[in-house]
């Protein structure tokens, strides 16, 4: 029985039919209590409480929090944080006066009120949860467009402190605002790197899946928060499938133990504005677990979340289907889909929600083929889900082949890397080439419509994204284009709309501006060219792309016909 | 409320219940019932009674039977054909004896009883109806694998007799064993070719929702007959937006009026084993209707074909949610998809069912993008859909340019045909260059696994499908390679397995054996090369593709590990 929760309103009716009057009379009994007087919108506000530490707190008592503004009443899930300590996080989304009063199964922690005051965001980035914006596309709950450029390090927050103190510093110069992170220890390297600390009681091999152990965590929690100073999102796995022969029993729990392990970390975590839920990485790979689970795991992240997080889950082989209501966008390993526009625009339109390919193949010197794609490549691939409307993420497996018993056990080909730790699995110092070219898109992105990028003849005219009439990239890929021909898809243009050219270096990282404007005229039912049919001059190399905004001239009509009409 | 239907069990129940006794004391009463002593599986077995003609039967007189052979039973809804008679149409899936057992509201169609005797199929080509095999491919219910090549007629059963005759004659001799085709006329050309008959009673422009039109439907029936007799599939297209202004009420009708349609198109049609159910074509552009109409629709369908057949529905520009259970195959209009293999190959996994792209844009000489693509790509199109593990349709837009000012008015550009009917509206004859090397794959394909082409090595080696280990199609597309070195996925295959090699020319349908064996052997933990690494020449053209079998050794392993391991 100890999984046994009771639905916060059942227990406060109990509470309050039974002894509702006792309650003043028992003062010795009552919790200490201590929260601010004051948080900024999207902060965590927590409140910390003293309650028994007899018998399994973790599973015998019941805490929540029931916050409002007078208009809104939200219901926040609390835990137990070891030691005798409560507490209940909340992420408040509106400025004003609050209060709040707590429901409990034991007498200490229930029925404590208390109020605070919301300002407005203060700290420097803060402009709240990431939430989906335009169907495909990301932006802060403030409305400022969130442009993924996300990276992988599995399981940095299991590695020495000085590892993952590295991790941070180079996250914090690197062009990433998204981290795909394990909650769990993977068990591939642990001889050389065992893990710290365990999410249950109990030994690593033998869990007690009735307690938790809170120092994993805090530990957690302390590096989430980290990651939040840094702008960055963290894009959190709750389930792997890298616990070969299930040693940690982490990748078979029972069903209940499950839903056990999720209500407590969303309870934890559920206030930290930078938190995304990702159910798992490589869900189908988990070879416990039915489809029938991850439906469960979502539903339990869902009801349990007050804050309404974004949820995905990450493939193997075998894809989720993401149009299922609980999933807010799609995180897909398919490095092949981002090789060519024309198939990494194709999941949209099914799942008309935002694609983010997490796992492109690693920038590495694997043996292996998911790791040993070059700098190029990745940044090749990272053009093609922009123009595609989608979004990257970038991973590293570049092994140090300074060592070359290392090296050799890897197979590493490739001598590159200043160091012992592959990024994706350790995190520590990034080598590869690729981040500095990211860094150059995140510019790019952050310069583009505040609506994102969206193909422009979707099906028809591959390797153009932009918003219609007003912003194009035009993106070659491997070819090596001489010249373009001004040529564009009809929607939003009109005869004599006036357009400035840029040429674009992905990999040279340079802007160049054609001299001049582009005048439209209208060359048959579907496209527009240049007045003069004028041509651009292009490098002859890859990695090629074009920026192309409209200067002068009003939008155009947008058709709603049939696509080919 | 004359939409109203009673189920069947509550009206058997109410007329027993009351009046049993009384049926057969009212011999005047009683309809002539004719049905035939056997029929053989698959075939129609059809029992037609008299019955009342007064009121509007169409609404008020319920009918079904209830078919048994003693181990399992089928409910079978009947239909009013007009002129006081009723049939109930059953499609026999078991051999042996049958008896039925009528209901109805009305006296002399209830309790009507009959003996009869299912046979084993004995007409040619009668495999009975298609369904889904191997989750991605089709199969006849006997086990035949069904390859699909498809054309679409959408309304060729709504012009003159001489022109259907000979759009029958045509594709007797075409390499097409599915037609995509329409229920209902088009209003495009109809100044020239005015539909002859409507669906519903009352005017064209005036449709009387309650009654519908026998002759039609009667109509309708024998070309969907003499499409059996030719073991061609009809993919009927219950609904579509080609009504302009709705005109005819055929795109806007209630809700109530569709499922009342649907149910009788149901009963009238689904003992034809030839039938698939479309509900729509470009269904996101009937403006009328949400997708919680078209949910509906495919529901109704569902629960009204009590011998299950295929179901799907196909688009423009959005894409329907192809993952919910009643859609059994996902008929996609995305040219752009059959481009390229490495597109083709991506929805498979989204939707786990045969992915059939109706519709990649037709080999024609219209001024519109959608109808302009040459004999060779159409050609092209075919051989990437097959290689990616889906299905392909054809759609031939040749206008006739012997006729100037209709040339002029479609704006053709490549004088082409010999005949004023465009194949994918009216029928009539094939002008393009597509159709013989569509029969050219046709042949390929029947000489191919049973199981079907499935991708080898799905999300990495694109352009090649097969079998592992047995039999790999690699298509070379626009390629024009001068010579391919012999190099497998792992999958299936084992050191010494031997292989022989064809060369096939897709466009000028030639097949040229290889000289010798090619025996695999290991190159690393990927693939395996000839054991000399020996290379094939190949033409240096595009459309040449390579039909590889092993012709000695046994399967090796197949992987069932992570797709980068």
């Amino acid at each position: 029985m100890f999984l046994k929760f009771y639905p916060m309103t059942l227990t406060a009716k109990i509470v309050k039919a039974s002894i509702f009057c006792l309650v003043w009379a028992v003062a010795p009994l009552i919790a200490r209590v201590s929260a601010p007087a004051s948080i900024e919108k999207w902060g965590t506000y927590e409140i910390e409480l003293t309650g028994p530490s007899d018998g399994n707190p973790f599973a015998d008592v019941t805490l929540s929090a029931e916050f409002t503004d007078g208009t809104r009443t939200i219901n926040v899930p609390g835990f137990y944080d070891g030691d005798g300590v409560y507490r209940i996080r909340f992420m408040p989304e509106e400025t004003g006066n609050w209060s709040y009063f707590t429901h409990s199964n034991r007498w200490p922690l229930t029925e404590r009120r208390g109020t605070f005051t919301v300002t407005a965001p203060t700290t420097k980035g803060n402009h709240g949860p990431v939430r989906v914006a335009n169907t495909y596309h990301f932006a802060y709950a403030d409305g400022t467009p969130f442009r993924q450029i996300g990276t992988t390090c599995y399981t940095w927050t299991h590695r020495p402190d000085a590892v993952e103190e590295q991790t941070l510093k180079t996250l914090a110069a690197s062009p990433f605002n998204k981290i795909r992170m394990c909650v769990f220890p993977q068990t591939h390297g642990i001889k050389t790197m065992p893990p710290p600390r365990f999410p249950f009681a109990g030994e690593p091999t033998k869990p007690d899946y009735t307690r938790f152990n809170p120092d994993f965590f805090q530990h957690l929690e302390k590096r989430i928060g980290q990651l939040r100073e840094l702008g960055i999102e963290s894009d959190l796995i709750l389930f792997h499938p890298y616990d070969d022969d299930h040693i940690w029993g982490l990748d078979n729990m029972p069903a209940a133990v499950e839903d056990f392990y999720v209500r407590y970390l969303v309870a934890r975590l559920a206030a930290y504005r930078n938190i995304w839920w990702s159910m798992a990485n490589e869900y189908d790979y988990v070879r416990t677990k039915t489809e029938a689970d991850w439906d469960r795991n979502f539903q339990v992240v869902q009801a349990s979340d007050p804050f309404n997080h974004l949820r995905s889950i990450h493939n193997g082989k075998m894809i989720y289907d993401h149009n299922k209501p609980w999933v807010t966008h799609v995180s897909m390993q398919n490095g092949s889909a981002v090789e060519e526009v024309g198939r990494a625009l194709l999941y949209r339109d099914v799942y008309r929600k935002p694609i983010v390919y997490d796992e492109v193949v690693y920038e590495g010197n694997h043996r292996l083929r998911w790791a040993q794609i070059d700098g190029h490549e990745m940044v090749h691939r990272f053009w093609v889900g922009t123009v595609a409307g989608t979004y990257v993420g970038h991973g590293e497996y570049l092994i140090d082949t300074n060592d070359p018993a290392r090296a050799a056990e890897y197979g590493a080909k490739d001598p590159k890397g200043n160091n012992a730790f592959v990024w994706v699995g350790q995190g520590g110092a990034l080598k590869g080439e690729s981040p500095a070219r990211l860094a150059f898109l995140r510019k790019i992105l952050e310069d583009s419509p505040v609506t994102g990028i969206d193909p422009i003849d979707k099906w028809w005219t591959v390797g153009m994204g932009g918003k219609p009439g007003e912003y194009y990239l035009v993106y070659f890929g491997h070819e090596k284009p001489t010249s373009w021909t001004f040529e564009l898809y009809r929607d939003g243009i009109a005869d004599g709309n006036q357009f400035k050219i840029e040429v674009i270096d992905t990999w040279d990282m340079t802007i160049t501006p054609l001299d001049g404007v582009f005048a439209a005229k209208k060359k048959d039912g579907y496209t527009f060219i240049e007045e003069n049919g004028r041509a651009v001059a292009l490098p002859g190399k890859p990695g090629i792309a074009l920026r192309i905004r409209r200067v002068a001239g009003v939008v155009g009509e947008i058709s709603d016909k049939p696509p080919g009409n």
